[in-house]
This record gives structure tokens, sequence and C-alpha cells, in this order.
């Protein structure tokens, strides 16, 4: 028997539309149905035959469901549930696929009726290309799942969506919104933040610097510009909604690199050593935890910058 | 005809055993000479078989050299070549492979008798592995080697140089020194010490937030832990030698992180998104570029660690 009878995922990007390709699969619904605003979008959703219905009508895509999976960049979850809040089903679940979960808690809870159960998640699952091409069945095997639900939760809804993600191959783990805002703060949006920083360092270099720069990528760089390669409205929003836990752990990374710095400036290289000898413990439990995450081939990257 | 009677290899690292690897494969040499301070990684470079004379005899090693590639950290060549350069072969050429090459010239010039010839080099191939049994015969192949001569190099000695990097199938470039170390500094040494910065600031996390760091590491982090598993003496002496580049590029690289700082503190989402945005001409230039350095799986890596 189906998890639910309707599902409605509101945007198809790269998640929004490998979470319909994975509906579909596991056949977790009986009906399905994809809302994008992006007429384009829709259009392209309807080609790659991904919902039983597809629709740019918030009011009609929500109406029936059971289930409404958010997954359109943080800065629209407001204007989405203030319009549609209302008019969900009693006892519907309403989740959502965000990288920051303090936020949409504090954003949704008070939109949504009393009926209508919040129990947000977040897969940490990715890639750096976009849209509903870009998506796959597969994208959450094997890949973590949080889900942080709020204090009183429903536990029927939670063992509910527990069993959607179970249902797409993700590993399931509960936590406290703002704690995972801390650990993913670290893990993922520091990151980020630093790639796109030194990227956009090279990018106002003078112009033979730079061609150089990208001629001699290999050594490190490379890496970064991948990173960076992903949706910046989706990271736009991320900074904006984790601003509490990004600029603490950003405060101590620069104190740590501060450090550094004058350690290079002073010609001490017993700091120095000591400092790139004594990460190695995290590099091999990173490394004995697997491959939960390879990083996507350069090919990829070269596909995704032709479609643009 | 071979390029050279006799090359002498010092060192028998990753770099060095991969350089041992491509002279025999390349046939550029009659006698092949590796010599390594550590007598047991002598010993594992007698096992692989990859020099017709192996010792840790500075002096017996470099006597009939009539090339001789330096392979150790930047911070050992002064007492190498103070050490072995009054014994040098009249005409011998002296080149190496270190990631800066400034420091080289001024450190190694003044050490050279004047009828020994000095050609830098600086093969832009890597991996986070090290140790002879890392290297391997290909890893020059397609990749860049910037070569720096002095002023008034000897043409022949550089021709020769030359010859020996295209013998080993990588693409040449030729290149002033301390312009290159500017170009390093930008496309490797910042990356580098940015990677080594954030793995450490993880480092410090109280032991229960550092756990979760690790188990839920995917979403960027673990590219970092990539980047920062290389050796920590290398990279501590390119620190130490190209200070006046690294401390001048991590400067602009502090500006734009402050800036994208101050714009999360004050909610400036529209600079966050310019930032995001204006990144992408550069990604789109590296990835163009193709597939000259994609990143080790992280299998590799998990065997380096275990034989740690």
């Amino acid at each position: 028997m189906a998890l639910f009878k309707t599902i409605t995922v509101i945007g198809s990007g790269l998640i929004g539309s490998s979470v319909l390709r994975a509906i579909k699969a596991s056949g977790a619904c009986e009906k399905l149905i994809a809302i994008d605003a992006n007429m384009d979008v829709c259009a392209r959703v309807r080609a790659l035959g991904l919902a039983d219905m597809i629709t740019a009508d918030l009011h009609k895509g929500i109406m029936d469901a059971d289930c409404v999976v958010l997954a359109t960049p943080l800065g629209s979850y407001q204007s989405i549930m203030e319009e549609c809040g209302p008019l969900l089903k009693s006892g519907a679940i309403v989740t959502d696929v965000g990288s920051v979960k303090q936020h949409v808690l504090d954003t949704l809870s008070p939109l949504l009726p009393e009926s209508v159960h919040l129990i947000p998640a977040h897969p940490i699952a990715g890639h750096h290309k976009s849209g509903p091409e870009a998506g796959f069945t597969e994208l959450f095997q094997e890949r973590w799942c949080i889900i942080t639900p709020p204090e009183n939760a429903d536990i029927r809804a939670l063992e509910k969506i527990t069993a959607l993600w179970e249902a797409f191959g993700a590993k399931i783990e509960i936590m406290d919104a703002k704690h995972h805002d801390m650990v993913l703060g670290i893990t993922s949006h520091l990151p980020h933040l630093i790639a796109y920083t030194i990227v956009d360092t090279a990018t106002q270099l003078e112009d033979e610097l730079k061609s150089e720069v990208i001629q001699f990528s290999a050594g490190g760089f490379q890496d970064f510009t991948r990173i960076a390669a992903s949706d910046p409205t989706m990271w736009r929003d991320v900074f904006l909604t984790n601003k509490d836990a990004v600029l603490d752990i950003l405060q101590r990374f620069t104190e740590d690199l501060t450090s550094l710095q004058k350690s290079i400036r002073r010609g001490d290289g017993k700091h120095i050593f000591e400092v790139f000898s004594r990460t190695r413990d995290i590099r091999k439990a990173v490394a004995d935890l697997g491959a939960s995450a390879i990083p996507a081939p350069i090919d990829v990257m070269e596909e995704d910058m032709k479609e643009k």
C-alpha cells in the first residue's frame, strides 16, 4: 500500500525533480503532483514525465495533497505557505528539503493550520548541477537525511516522513533543528562560502594573471571552482537564513587563519607543521567513513556549463 | 639516443619516485641513480626496482651525474647543495620539482659552480598520497610543467630540461620565477592553506560536534579534507618559501571574505547573490579547459590512511 494517497512536490530543480523520481520509483503515493512557478520548467518536467499532474497553480496543486514537499529556495517558503497554508487538507503533512532547519520551523509553524503537521527534513545530497534534467532517482540512496521535528511533533507524521525517506534509500538521523544548523554550518555552509570567496578573489585579478590562474588551475583551485558552481539563489538563502551559526563558525575559522598567517609572516615553521599534522585525525575519520560523497567528475561540470 | 648519460634523482617520495619511473619509461638516460636520506625509503625504492643504483650517500650518488633532479622538500635544498654543489661535474644540469621557484633560484644559484647550469622546473601534478609506492609513470602526462630559467640561462641546458619533461608527456610553459610564485600562490598555495585551516577549525570543536561533522561531511567539507591530506613537511616549506606572494593573495582573500561576512550580518542578499553569480565566468573557463586534474576518488584516500 502506498504511504500517501497524494504527494505534491513544490519546486522541480535538482532536488525537487529527484524527489519526484524517487517517489515514482518507490511507489510512495498513488497520485504525484509537481508544482513549479516557472512555466518553462513545468513544460520540461512534463516532457520528462516526472509527475501525474504538473501545474504552476499553487492552489490547484496543493488542495488534494496528503503530503507537501517544499523543494524551493528557502527564501520562498514564507510567501508560498502564506498563500497555500490555509488551503491545506486537515491531517496533511508538510515537509521540505532545505539546508537550514531552525528558520523553517520558525517561518512555517505560524503559517500552518493546527490540523496540519510540520516535519522538516534535509537530505545531505546534492550536486552542482541544477534544473529538472539534473535530478536522478538514486540521489538519496545511502545518503543521510536529517529530520528535525518540532517539539511535540505528531509521532505518526514523523513516522510517515521517516518511511518516505527510507523508501528513497536514505539513512535517517533525527536531530534538533538548531544543532543541525551548526553541524551543517561547518560541513557545508562554511566550505561553500570559502569556495565562492576564493573564486571571487580570482575573478578580480588583472586579466593576464586571471587567464594564467585558469590555465594552471589544477593545483587545488579547480576543486574550489566546482564547489562554487552551486546555485547562487539557493546558497544566498542558506546564508541569509543560517546567519548566526555561519557567523559563529566563520569567526572561529578567521581566528585560525589569522594565526597561520602570523606564522607565515614570522617564518614559524614549527607552528605551521603542527597545524598541518594535527588535521590528520579528522582526515582519517572522514576517509574511514567511506565514500558518501565522491566529488563529481569534471566532465559533468562541462556539460553543466554547456547547458547555460 | 638517451638525453643524458647519468641522471640522479634526490628524494624518492611521490614526485621523486614518479620522476624515476618516467625516466625509466622514456629511456631518458643510460644510468639512473636514486638518492634518499632515509635508509628505509632506499630499501623500498630498491624493492620497487626504480633505479639502477640506490644510495643514501649524497657524494656517491651525484658525482657522475649529468643531470640532478631535486625532489625533496624545499627546506632541504640549501643543505643538500651546500654539501654536493662543489662536487658536481662540469657541465652538469641541476633542476628540481619544487612548488616555489624564486626561492630556488635565490638559494641554489650561489651554491653552484659556474660550470653547472641551473634550470628550475615545477610540474603541476600531484596527489595527496606520499612515498615511493604512491608514484606512477603517468603522473606528468598531459600536465603542465612550468620551467623558470634564470636570466642568461644556458640555452642548451634549457632545451635539454624541456626535452626531459616532454619525454614524460608534460606540456611546457616557460615563466618568470616570481610570476610563477604569484600564479601558484592563487591556484594552489592559498587553496591548500584554506583547506588546512578549515579542517583545523573542525579539529578544535567539542568532541560530540566533531564526530557529527565527520559523519555528515558530505556537503563540501569532505573535499577540503582531501586537499588537506597533503604532506605537511612539503607544504610547510611552500609557505615558508613563498611568503610574500601567499601573504599578498591571502590579504585579498581576507578582504573579500570580510565583505561577504558583513553582507551576511546585514542580511544583504543582493551583494551575496552578485558575488555567487559573478564567479560563473571563471568556473566556466576552468570547466572548458577540461579535465586536467580530476580529484582523486576517496577510496585512494582510504588506502592512503591504512598505510599510516
